[in-house]
Formats: C-alpha cells, sequence, structure tokens
C-alpha cells in the first residue's frame, strides 16, 4: 500500500508549505493585505488546500506562529532563588520578543485577531494562560521563599510586571529597552515584595 | 449667491451622516467586515463623497470616534489635594470606558488599525499623548505637594498605573471591575508614593 504513506506526505508538504508561506507574508505585508489567496499562491497550493485545515487566515498565521515558538516546555520561568533576577529576565525577554523584528509582525498579526476574532482570541489566550500560569508558578515560590508579600495576588502581579511593557507595545508608544525593562521591574517589586 | 452656503451645508450633512452611519456599523459589525462601501450605503452617499474626505475606513471611525469624545478639554484630571482619590478616579473611568458597550468597539478598532495603518497609529498616539500630558500634569502636582516621590518618571508612573488595566482589555483577560482598578491603585501607589 504505497498511496496511503505517500498522500500522507504529500498532506505534510503542503501543510508544511503553507505555513512557511504565512510566516513570510506575515513579516512582508502589512495584515489587512495578506490573504488566503496570497498564502496559497506562495505555497503553491489551491486555496481549497488551506480551507480544509484552516477557517480563516488568522488561524493559519496562528499556527505559522506557534511554528516559531519553543511550545509550552519553554514558559517555565528560571528560578535561580533570586526573584529579581528571574523576573528580569522575564521583562527583559518581553521587550526583546516584542522589538524581535521577525516576531514582532506575527503578534501585531494576534493582537489584530484577538480584537476581531472570537476563536483565534481564544486560542491565543488560552497560550497566554500557560505563560501566566508559569509565571504564577515562580511567584509562588517567592512568596514560599519569603522573598515576596504572603498576600500576593498573582494575576494582579502578573499585569503589574508586563502590563506596562504589553500596554506601551500595543499602543506603539515605543522606549521598550532594557533599561526601560530594569525600571518598570524595580517599580513593580516595590509593591510585590515582602 | 445662494449656492456656496447650501453647498456647504449639503457637505455639513454628507459629513455628519458619514460619521453617525461609521459610529452605527462600528457598533453592530465585527472590525473585518466593515466596508467603504456599507458605510456609504447606510449614509445614503456615494463611496467617492467617503474617499473626498478620508483615506481609509479607519480614518473615518477614528472621526467618528472623536464624535464620541469629550475632547480635549476633557482630558484634565481633578486635583482634589488627594492623589489617589483622584487616580482612583481615573482608573476608574479607565475600567468604565473599557467596557462600556457603545465605546469598546470603537476602542476595538483602532486598537487592529495601530496595529496595521501608520497614519492611523500616528494620529491615535496624538491624542493619547494630549491624555498622558494631563496625567503626568496632575502626577507633577502631586510631587509637588509631596504626595508622591520626588524622582517620579512620569511616563513610567502612567504606564505603571494604566498598563495593567489595557493589558488585561487587549488581551481579553476579563475582570475589569472597579474592584481590579482600586487594587491596581494601590499596587501602583506603593511605588507612586512618598
Amino acid at each position: 500500500m504505497p498511496d496511503a504513506p505517500s498522500a500522507t506526505r504529500r498532506s505534510e508538504r503542503a501543510r508544511a508549505a503553507i505555513l512557511a508561506a504565512a510566516g513570510e507574508l506575515t513579516r512582508e505585508l502589512p495584515y489587512a493585505k495578506l490573504s488566503i489567496e496570497a498564502i496559497a499562491a506562495r505555497a503553491g497550493v489551491g486555496k481549497q488546500t488551506i480551507y480544509r485545515w484552516w477557517p480563516s487566515k488568522g488561524a493559519v498565521v496562528f499556527d505559522a506562529m506557534l511554528e516559531l515558538d519553543s511550545g509550552p516546555d519553554g514558559l517555565a520561568l528560571p528560578n535561580t532563588g533570586d526573584i529579581a533576577a528571574d523576573l528580569r529576565e522575564l521583562l527583559r525577554g518581553s521587550v526583546a520578543a516584542l522589538t524581535d523584528p521577525g516576531f514582532e509582525s506575527f503578534l501585531r498579526a494576534m493582537y489584530i485577531e484577538i480584537q476581531q476574532d472570537p476563536e483565534i482570541g481564544a486560542a491565543y489566550r488560552e497560550r497566554l494562560l500557560l505563560q501566566r500560569a508559569a509565571i504564577a508558578d515562580r511567584l509562588a515560590a517567592g512568596v514560599q521563599s519569603g522573598e515576596l508579600r504572603p498576600d500576593l495576588d498573582f494575576e494582579l502581579a502578573t499585569d503589574l510586571l508586563l502590563g506596562p511593557i504589553q500596554s506601551r507595545w500595543s499602543l506603539g508608544l515605543g522606549g521598550l529597552t532594557e533599561a526601560y525593562a530594569d525600571a518598570a521591574l524595580t517599580a513593580a517589586l516595590t509593591y510585590l515584595k515582602a
């Protein structure tokens, strides 16, 4: 039965070509100009091949973004025993990801879709909640070690740590440097520390 | 010369009808489905009438949003002499605006355009910077009265106050209540206070 495996291989090749094309075009085009037609043309497949697997361009771009990602295992925060040092890595890493030209266009595309497509919004939030759970784990360890205040609200603490960076980025206010990340951390720690 | 005034009146009427139609449709439709054609049809004008005044649907929606707004004069923060009380109004007001069904769809539309249209992004930021300048004025008064720390960085302080609320909203994380606004303020004030 040589047919089934070779059909599977063809499917896998088409899927990979579509995700690669979506990834390239997300970096090249303003998101409003990105179309399923353009992805199909670049990938060398028909539109209907894309629609067999994805309901919308946003869904393709979301999966193309996940391909770039280290996956849920990459979300865990280090625990060096120094909460300030570990959170510094988190905030500097956020600034680096949000200002990385190769990644920023995906995140802007996702921000657009979150505002308008409830399904992609839900899928993105599911991923975001994994990241936030990983942060909460590290904060909980900091509470247990006595570095952080015992009554810490992890949701609010995460917002206080990442909200300033995220909101500057999403509003296009600029100024996202390592020095800014460190200053935002110092400010948040005033509240977080025991 | 009866013609010129009546042409002006016709123009004003068409402009008002376009802004009203854009406002209605922004509330009714997902932003991706909103088109210049739909605005023109609802307003009873031709597409070319819209393009005479605005380059894109985002630009029309931006102006429609400004119509709802109290204008720059409404941006000044109260100064009751109690910085915590005045900032509490600011944060509660942000939560109220972001969760107001009549206003939220405009803000989501603007968030979409900021990510993809540099011109609308710049116009929106110009407005945002007026609001941030008004907040900085109130913070400066708080520093002068000795309520806030003398070395306060107004940019960072504004991000710390509004970033948690804005980022929860833009990521669709929910939980935006008055109680959340008050908790975010308490946390931020730990750093802001002298």
